[in-house]
């Protein structure tokens, strides 16, 4: 399968079950509404192509993998609306579209994502999936990933950073949490789900999971420089603007295409002991670094 | 054990459990202390002592019940930051005290409520307990009082009809989503964690859950109009000026508290099946309709 193949199978996946399990109930219509448009913006669907790929490493794909990426998901796009606000980052546009308080209103993007918080753990939770102990040990790992030992903790560091003049350790350990913390659940969850049971079986790809979670905020450092704004689909610039610290300032721009290019080898390298049957983890970490939007 | 002493059980059981689990953590002390501060802000944990009074009638309490009271005061906590935020209700004070907003900044009172959600399922999930199959049940509760289901669609509702004219079913399905549903979880949850297994053992508990939920409600309304600021902790008259419905606008004063009282009787009427050991829930639900702030 190539990548091209492989992204569009993982899409279809994921799009399927979130749109399945966001049933319509009549109360929440409006709240519904605001939910799916923020899962459904075009987003790349990184996160759910590491779980299927991580998955199908340990056995079949299967419904709880879905679910894992479904979760996962669900965080990431209710984090998008949240730091979209105008007390965070007041972003107009994602991904070349209004952002969710612009095309609703403040109120409704706050609620929406409260909302799609808890949809990750209903999703996790259900019992149609009759796997009580994985399930709770992938709740586990969310809750790790997104609140306050990792995704939420690196929303305030970040905005802390606003000005100021960090160092590349304090940068690294934002980004481990803001982004970091989510693409290695999505790499762990996908493992658990399959069986992946100890430390021993998750250890190869945890080293793969924290090498390409840094290597994703590298390379999004690098083309929020590179890129115009209608590839971007935000203003370029951005962090710029918003006086962030960012990789190329602290490294300059052709030492944040070394540090992408070496965390990249750091997380093939990782994986070699399963062969071939990685050969997806392989080509996403190469997608990761080549992108340009 | 008179309701006093009831009182004073359920807040050091669940503030204890609270802070044990709520552990330093260096690079989210700004976070954790905004989640703090929500949380022991001085309020009533009338939903703890909801669930440690449905705990005791099926078995004994026990670690899965103060989990359960800690889980819904977070969840609890949460939705008060994000209400008083200024995109929804724009509330300065809270029980007499500055609310999360305004002691800290917007962007750090979302992010608080969001780990603050989050801190819930990680209470529920953490593998110390050691019975998953009723952790998940626990989870699955409050998923669905909380999110598109519950807590979150009520208050949607409840901004929409900001200055308009509704009719009382209107106005019940709204509080039976904002605050029914979470006060009905802590009646459940609390049963759940002591071994309520079916629909027969919940039925009766739900129908007493179901009817203090919206005396709670009526109340509300009720004291908004006959308590003074001081008493009240937040400004007399606050859904009056906003123009909200009310139950005592809808059915006058004596109309709403009329209510209050079928719907206190309703409740014990509906857990007389329980004899003496139903005694706190009886005086909760005076305590519930006799209170005036």
């Amino acid at each position: 399968m190539t990548l091209d193949d492989f992204s569009q199978y993982a899409r279809r996946r994921v799009d399927h079950y979130l749109t399945q399990n966001l049933k319509k109930y009549e109360p929440a219509t409006q709240l519904q509404s605001a939910m799916a448009y923020s899962l459904f913006n075009g987003g790349k669907r990184v996160r759910p192509m590491l779980t299927y790929a991580s998955a199908s490493l340990f056995g079949e794909v299967n419904t709880l993998t879905d679910a894992s990426a479904a979760a996962i998901e669900s965080i990431h796009a209710y984090s998008l609306i949240h730091d979209d606000l105008p007390a965070m980052d007041n972003d107009d546009l994602r991904r070349g579209k209004p952002t969710c308080h612009k095309q609703y209103d403040e109120a409704t993007a706050i609620l929406a994502g409260d909302a799609l918080q808890t949809f990750a753990f209903e999703l996790l939770s259900t019992p149609e999936h009759h796997e009580t102990a994985i399930q709770l040990q992938l709740i586990q790992e969310l809750v790790h990933a997104s609140g306050r030992h990792g995704m939420v903790t690196g929303q305030m560091i970040d905005l802390a950073n606003v000005g100021k003049g960090i160092n590349i350790e304090a940068l690294e350990q934002m980004h481990q949490h803001k982004t970091g913390a989510l693409i290695r659940a999505s790499v762990r969850m996908g493992a658990i789900s399959t069986g992946a049971k100890d430390n021993k079986d998750l250890a190869a790809i945890d080293a793969y999971a924290n090498a390409i979670g840094l290597a994703f905020q590298v390379q999004d450092d690098i083309i929020d420089i590179t890129s115009d704004t209608a590839t971007l689909g935000k203003t370029q610039f951005s962090d710029e603007d918003a006086n962030k610290p960012t990789y190329p300032k602290l490294l300059g721009l052709d030492g944040a295409q070394t540090l992408a290019q070496q965390l990249h080898d750091q997380a093939i390298d990782a994986i070699s002991p399963f062969g071939d049957t990685a050969q997806p983890l392989v080509e996403l970490a190469s997608y990761i670094i080549g992108r340009n939007h």
